[in-house]
């Protein structure tokens, strides 16, 4: 396959996607799912959380990080409640399971929590509660890293001066018309993604976000990378708001279920966990009655003026929208580096671009 | 009664709230669940929504804005899910109502959330998650203002320059021993009660916090307070982060529930709207392994040396814990001023302290 001029389409990378990973060993259904995931969060302009994680997946199955085929097993079980182990099937494949059992027992119950232990990178937690929303369901997510084997917990407790925390993102989806009012944050002042491309630009990261091992402001991404020093919470002078969201995402996604896996049973594995909850309007007060109200509430909240008449005010989600439109029509942006570096990544699977 | 010294120990306060509710014509565990709870925050320091509110409500009560005695009624319940309309009671009463609903039915269902409508004002947020945790779950909480009759929506959303929020609190408690993990925010920078004060003592409110009606930047609360311009949303820099989880606190208290009360069926009166989430760890994991999963990751956030050697790391809800120890033995503090205050509203109706 020649390489695409600057952008490469999705039918074409979900082409390339579905090859390389049934070439992972993934059943046709779980590479389908994943590099369906992946190439959405590449439409949305997501890029950290798109098809840039393709080689990284590819040689993490190679090492045997992830074990393409496992199916979601359910570790209890409990009304519309329920604990399940992703057992290191790529993070994707088995968190969206996860996603389509929360609505299933919403649709039952009105409202359900699963929470997933040893999963592997989740990726974009905006994945899941679209996931939900799409199914006509309000969808909240909170995800932690690894807490017995904590490989980087570089966000510091407010008032503290070493990392604590992973960045421990909060995500939400509310279904409206054909895109949800979509929300994902991280719980941290930086993500650590953005931290190591100011560090490979040589830039600053922004004031207030980082402290050196000493516990003063800095502004140079190197030494916290390196685990000196912390992110700092989110919230500026108010980051202890920042740091009990992420208290919140951490009790709720990695401990909740009772965190039962050994260090042995991780494996020393990087684990994501997470938590699911849906909530169902058509249980509450009819999607229809509430497609209305959100579509009212919509224009009343876009409606305020803007500080900047060139900035209209907007919903959560929205520009991920637009890029969504744009990409669909244009491809998807993709350098000469990236390109080799996907070939490369299919060749070491036997796969020929 | 005479005027105790400086102080009024919780005992004699609720006391008091009994004499005075059962008179304004609340059914006594009414009163008593009232004032237990206003106690309950004034011994916490969070005096804004103690004791100092017992004039409002004695005054609402009289004017028709609060009926006592109305039960909690349940519009449309499915399966761990519910609505309830509040019916105007004092806020406090049947929000506590709804979190024994949202506890029994977690009880059953592992989860569960309990929407309601047509509430007079909750108070602390707080109370309710606090309540939830007491019965060993852990509680999640979210609060909005009259949606179709907005009276103050004050919080700006993110790049707006005119209020469509209200200032959407989210708090949420962990059982932890014999005191929770307890959190309890508001999504704007600054509450607007802090506001009123800050006005009355003619000092200016944290830089970052307000802008005035052409969008820029100001200290000064008055304005604000009259409807000029607006308060903006928390996260500093981020603060599209605060405008996403007001909108989030809105939406699963305001919109979810069905908003399916009238105008004429709320007479005009200030409303609040809340969800109420309840996890139930006994389903997941079983609470003593939760518990003690609990005692080691409080350690493991307390163990981070701070920045401050003055400031150690702390949960939140220690500050309120430690306040609530020193005046469950000192008593609470009460001015003159606000004990002749609570005086009148007893005499208001018919009790002689």
């Amino acid at each position: 396959m020649s390489k695409p001029a600057n952008t490469i389409s999705a039918d074409q990378m979900r082409e390339i996607g579905r090859r390389i990973f049934t070439a992972c060993g993934a059943p046709p259904e779980e590479a389908e799912a994943l590099i369906r995931e992946m190439v959405r969060s590449s439409l949305m302009g997501i890029d950290s959380h798109g098809i840039s994680s393709i080689g990284q997946y590819v040689s993490e199955v190679k090492s045997g990080m992830v074990v393409p085929g496992t199916p979601l097993r359910v570790i209890t079980e409990h009304g519309a409640l329920a604990v399940v182990d992703c057992g290191f099937n790529f993070g994707i494949v088995n968190a969206v399971r996860a996603a389509d059992m929360a609505v299933r027992k919403a649709g039952q119950s009105g409202v359900s929590c699963v929470i997933g232990e040893r999963s592997h990178h989740v990726g974009r937690l905006g994945t899941f509660v679209q996931r939900i929303s799409e199914a006509g369901q309000v969808g909240i997510a909170f995800a932690s890293s690894s807490t017995k084997y904590r490989r980087w917990g570089g966000v510091a407790p407010w008032g503290g001066r070493e990392g604590r925390l992973s960045t421990n993102p909060i995500a939400y989806a509310v279904p409206h018309g054909d895109w949800p009012i979509l929300f994902d944050m991280t719980t941290a002042s930086v993500p650590k993604q953005k931290l190591k491309v100011i560090q490979r630009t040589g830039g600053q990261a922004p004031s207030g976000s980082l402290i050196d091992a000493e516990g003063r402001d800095t502004t140079d991404p190197s030494r916290v990378l390196a685990g000196e020093g912390a992110i700092l919470p989110f919230g500026g002078s108010q980051g202890h708001k920042g740091y009990g969201l992420a208290l919140l995402a951490e009790i709720v996604s990695g401990f909740l279920s009772g965190d039962r896996f050994s260090p042995e049973e991780k494996e020393g594995r990087y684990c994501n966990a997470f938590c699911f909850l849906a909530l169902n309007p058509e249980a509450s007060c009819g999607l229809e009655v509430f497609g209305t109200l959100m579509a009212d509430y919509r224009r009343y909240i876009e409606s305020c003026p803007a500080r900047d008449p060139a900035r209209p005010v907007i919903m959560p989600g929205e520009i991920e929208r637009r890029t969504y439109q744009e990409r669909s029509r244009d491809g998807i942006p993709i350098t000469r580096e990236e390109w080799k570096h996907i070939v490369e990544s299919a060749r070491s699977v036997g796969v020929e671009l």
